[in-house]
């Protein structure tokens, strides 16, 4: 098995200030080719420390990568520093020149004499294009240690071994989708195995009722099966070692139907999140959804009009805050507020009825309660009513969450939301 | 200053199976204390390299930290490496193993022999007793680097100097408290100072060019000024080190100033995120603002209401991503949309003036545009028209960004749409 190490460089992760999701995600990627990563580094923008991190790792990793450092300014140096320590010198390429000049032009930016310094590469080394910024990764192939490696290095190096050293640029956006479509495939080659993993994705039971059910897959050895709980949605882990990627796959699918068997229609999705399941029943049965919210402020629109395709199955929103709102826009009837309270199971039905009349969409779902506390109401946090319906039909569901913390109540009523359609359809 | 090091042990974080918290935990807190971390090694639940790694950050450091491996089972083993490597003997501790039978047995569960292995501790050490689980921490003061550090280590250690040492729990929950009400403690007397960071915000504006306006501040070293983006935003980190928190802040401050008289109006925050300078502006003037979105979902709306008090400035949400939404609920004219189509600055501007009506709010923002590529047009995805106005004065904006990203472009969107408006109120 290839051993590879990580190396995130930048003080702005040694302050604390950022959280490091790039050494999950490459560690997550990396187990799943069947790539063992042994050690992980932070260093700050230090060419010195950033160098000895360098020269340790390549002497004892098959496979280095650093992200981070590539940026167009003055301590952005991970590519100078790796450059010097091979041995290579540093030329502008030319297609990474004419994107940088792109970029900019189409932005109508200047192009800055710092932004020319991206367009420098290693000597030999293979550029990956970056698609989502201006800072090009860089995948060099260099035989074993190169000399200036210190005694340690030495020590624990392959003798005459190829080594692969990668840089990636630090924004998470760029590095996955670079390391998705253009490290991977050629990491994927020095690997002698795959692993794949599939999430189960389960709404409606918690994570300890659905270990439960599932209690005697948890001790398989492979696939492995493993239990993980997030802003009240359990999904299970299912990951199976083997040869080839058929054979995995085909592993974890006779597993997985097993646990589908198991947990009936909790169980909404293999891998694809809550509202791709919604857009596509959407789609199969031509039907269209409005949306009304109020605690949720837009939450759900947006999380449904993250997926291209959403125009095709949703046309209206309303974000109705103000009671005024809810009344002009969705025809929620003023004693119904003042007898209920805009927080009310009636509320939330007369809205979903107001937003289905009002849009002539097919089916209507309707959010109102509280995210946060507010002095001017007796209601709790995390109280919420939710309904969905197709005018005929109704699935209404009462939230009561006990907790203040604004983020997961809207978190949590929208995954809700979302499920309540999704009832409503299958 | 003191130099620390830090060590996460566990194969779970070289897996990807969670996410590295501790680390930013403590690098922010250590930071604020004075204290600079220079590394944050992860390594497996491996005593080799456990032992390598402590060996070398004993060597070059004078604070290491270490979090996880603290737990009953077998490959928990930070303890006893370390203890192996330092030369001391594990011992029980009498009050420990009382604090660990008390845990068992309030919770009515049997007290086994490997939980009995936690009240187990290095001799002469400190015992930090978890008040939220049955794992101490450990603090050991050593004199210099112990006879079995390796040649590097000897090579960089202070001579003479005491180290310090200390182990954590891994659960955040329990390092956390642990951390901030006995640790923190002790370790800000080996600090002489402290150190302040602020971020100055930028939009409309790019790195580069942000960084060329403000490079005679670039080379400064106390404060430190470095810039950095993210998604169409640009900021400047600003780090004081100086004897006293009052002291820091005010030599962050006084460098703050002469950045943001350079920058003008693209700085609009130190610290802040947009859209509370948006809120705040609106508390202030006593204004409110309704929202019309059509590309980007919702996300404005959500992005606004993610912070409590937006409901007082904020009541009324149309997301019209249909045509005939657009024209029903904000009296576009079919006119428009035929003549220069729904992503047009003219509907940007009639969206915009139809929610202003409707809601009866002081000024209306709109944004309509091309998030991805669409079959059924010409128009380029990244084609982003953008209106904010109070019924008198306009603002208006048009966005090109020349890319397909869908994430990206309805991101950068929402951060333009609310930097108009607060251009509307300044």
């Amino acid at each position: 098995m290839q051993v590879c190490e990580i190396i995130n460089v930048g003080t702005e992760l040694l302050l604390g200030e950022i959280l490091n999701t790039n050494a999950q995600f490459l560690c997550r990627e990396l187990a799943a080719m069947g790539i063992s990563v042994q050690r992980v580094n932070t260093v700050g923008d230090n060419p010195q420390r950033l160098r000895e991190d360098f020269m340790l790792a390549l002497g004892r990793s098959d496979i280095v990568i650093l992200t981070g450092g590539l940026g167009p300014t003055q301590d952005d140096l991970t590519k100078e520093v790796v450059a010097e320590a091979l041995g290579l010198l540093l030329q502008e390429d030319a297609k990474q020149m004419q994107c940088i000049e792109d970029f900019f032009r189409v932005r109508c930016q200047p192009c800055v004499q710092s932004n020319r310094k991206q367009a420098m590469v290693p000597q030999g080394c293979t550029v990956l294009y970056n698609e989502n910024g201006t800072a090009p990764g860089i995948y060099i192939e260099t035989l074993q240690a190169p000399p200036h490696a210190g005694e340690l290095a030495r020590d624990c190096a392959t003798e005459g071994a190829t080594k692969i050293v990668v840089l990636l640029p630090g924004p998470p956006r760029e590095l996955q989708h670079m390391f998705a479509n253009m490290l991977a495939p050629m990491l994927q080659q020095c690997s002698d195995g795959v692993i794949v993993s599939h999430h189960l994705r389960t709404m409606g039971i918690g994570e300890g009722r659905m270990a439960e059910l599932c209690d005697s897959f948890l001790s398989s050895t492979n696939p492995t099966v493993a239990p993980y709980a997030k802003e009240g949605e359990a999904y299970l882990r299912i990951s199976a070692a083997a040869a080839t990627q058929a054979q995995a796959e085909d592993m974890c699918d006779c597993t997985i139907k097993k646990l589908q068997h198991v947990l009936g229609n909790y169980a909404y999705s293999v891998d694809k999140p809550l509202e791709q399941v919604v857009l596509e029943l959407l789609h199969a049965q031509h039907k269209t959804l409005a949306i009304a919210e109020s605690c949720t402020g837009g939450s759900i629109c947006k999380r449904l009009t993250d997926l291209p395709g959403a125009s095709q199955v949703f046309g209206w929103g309303f974000i109705t805050y103000a009671n005024e709102a809810k009344q002009n826009l969705l025809n929620v009837s003023c004693e119904t507020i003042s007898r209920f309270g805009a927080v009310s199971a009636e509320c939330a039905q007369e809205m979903a009825l107001g937003a289905l009349v009002r849009s002539g969409a097919s089916l209507a779902l309707a959010v109102t309660g509280m995210a946060s506390p507010a002095d001017d109401t007796d209601k709790p946090a995390g109280l919420i009513f939710l309904h969905a319906t197709d005018g005929s039909q109704h699935k209404s569901l009462k939230l009561e969450t006990g907790r203040s913390d604004r983020a997961y109540n809207r978190s949590v009523a929208t995954k809700h939301a979302l499920d309540l359609v999704r009832q409503l359809m299958i």
